[in-house]
């Protein structure tokens, strides 16, 4: 049986990416079945609930196993012993990883704005028409992935494949749709520290330091003023296993910008980065709303 | 402009695919160039006359170029000072190589018999007409690439877009043509044994021991009876620069399978591999045609 499974700490993209190629080559009458590498955040929640579909089971190991990657390409955020794995497909849409394989594979990846365009893609080659609960959740995680279109990381092929999915889906007011899911993601009453870091959280090799960078994406950033000090406190924890720097982005969808917070041995390379003054390890980042576009490729050439 | 090239020692899926990606993107509008590294085969040339094409120019460097990379994926076979330049694209039927980008990028693959057959769903997802002599030459590569369709590589989908480049082509028969090719590549009259070896050579890395593979594909390889000892000759000097072992496969289209020649420090490990009796460094390979599918992954488990 294929395991099809997306990245660590998974987001709405990830989960959803899993499902829709699962489905895929189980419409192409192989065996397959969608797993996830840990818990579902508020907004996938609410969009498996709407569309009425089951959450995936844990994988924790692969050995062994016939495996389809989703949404990532590198091996820290995949499956353990995935070289032990037999990898037969990777659908993607960010850069280009250091995972490698003995035999030829399949790999779909293109420089859009979320893995379910690519999906679309892979659909229409195979000639497979897409139900209507699977079509939901594909233009839910590229809603989530563009912020409602929103993101510079959002192509053409992501407008005109969610409007396709719209229709199919029978999704009327895909704006209202969007909200709803902002609305969940924007519920942070009661969660940890820890939880809401973690959330959407991605370590990164650079220069031979470690670095930490977290992104939450609400509606109104301001509902963070209240446990900000307990936000620097846990970013100081994660630091001190081991990074060099950690930071939190605080999007605001809105205003269409993040605040980043920050803990760094060199605060002077994150200002160099984004060509900004830290106060009290804070900055405005204005217009900035994607880590893979706006942020990882900056704070990779700084430090170089 | 992106420059759009094949791996060293260039075969004819390699050229073909190159000048197939660069009219591709040139009909989307993109400024692009086919490039090669190293001289073109006999077959190749043959194939290119044929179609009206003109020959590719050598590329020597990838430093600050945008770079489509097709048929391979990995650093050893591709332009030198690539983690310098800005790739945006591969295409490829290989197993997955060690190349990496800091940006977003568009991967084609499939476990197909020819990068081509990759490169013509391609088109069909751009929605883009492919010129007479484009499809012949991607026609030309299918039928390289497969033997015919006699390779273990072959897939269905290799056959189903063979017969539809045909069509456009305007090719009546494909086994005469076929024939023609390996007619071109089976005339080993004149060449040196290094040209010979080099055609189509490549160099892997197993256990950190560094292993050369050539083949040579030719109609009847009663061909090379006159030649044998001087091929051994050049296998030992090109063994002597360093390598584990240098095996060349004399791969006998109408016979369906391939002599191997072998020189290594571990003959035993060959005689695993392929579970066979070496005989004054010779054995027959009953069925292999495929270096990338029944050679390279048993020397790899042989060599573990």
């Amino acid at each position: 049986m294929i395991h099809v499974v997306g990245h660590k700490n998974p987001d709405t993209d990830t989960i959803c990416s899993a499902l829709a190629v699962a489905e895929l080559l189980k419409q192409r009458k192989l065996d397959a079945k969608a797993y996830r590498q840990g818990e579902l955040n508020p907004e996938t929640k609410f969009v498996l609930e709407k569309f009425s579909i089951d959450t995936p089971k844990i994988i924790e190991d692969a050995e062994n196993k016939d495996v389809f990657l989703v949404d990532h390409s590198d091996k820290t955020q995949s499956v353990d012993n995935l070289d032990k794995a037999n990898l037969i497909g990777i659908v993607d849409h960010h850069k280009l990883g250091d995972i490698t394989t003995s035999m030829p594979l399949e790999f779909w990846a293109m420089p859009v704005g979320c893995s379910c365009t690519v999906i679309k893609a892979m659909y229409d080659f195979y000639k497979v028409n897409i139900s209507k609960n699977i079509a939901g959740i594909m233009l839910c995680a590229i809603l989530s992935d563009t912020v409602l279109f929103k993101s510079p990381t959002t192509t053409d092929l992501d407008k005109k494949t969610a409007e396709e999915l719209a229709k199919i889906a029978n999704v009327d007011d895909m704006t209202k749709l969007a909200m709803d899911m902002f609305n969940k993601k924007s519920d942070i009453e009661g969660k940890s520290m820890t939880e809401l870091i973690f959330r959407d959280y991605k370590d990164f090799l650079m220069n031979e330091k470690k670095i930490g960078v977290g992104q939450l994406e609400v509606i109104d950033i301001s509902v963070f003023d209240k446990i900000k000090d307990d936000l620097f406190e846990e970013l100081q924890k994660i630091k001190d296993e081991g990074r060099n720097s950690v930071l939190l982005l605080l999007t605001d969808i809105m205003k269409e910008g993040s605040q980043l917070l920050c803990v760094s041995d060199n605060p002077q390379i994150i200002e160099k980065a984004f060509n900004v003054k830290l106060e009290n390890n804070k900055a405005w980042l204005n217009g900035v709303m994607s880590r893979k576009k706006q942020v990882i490729p900056n704070l990779e050439k700084a430090f170089l």
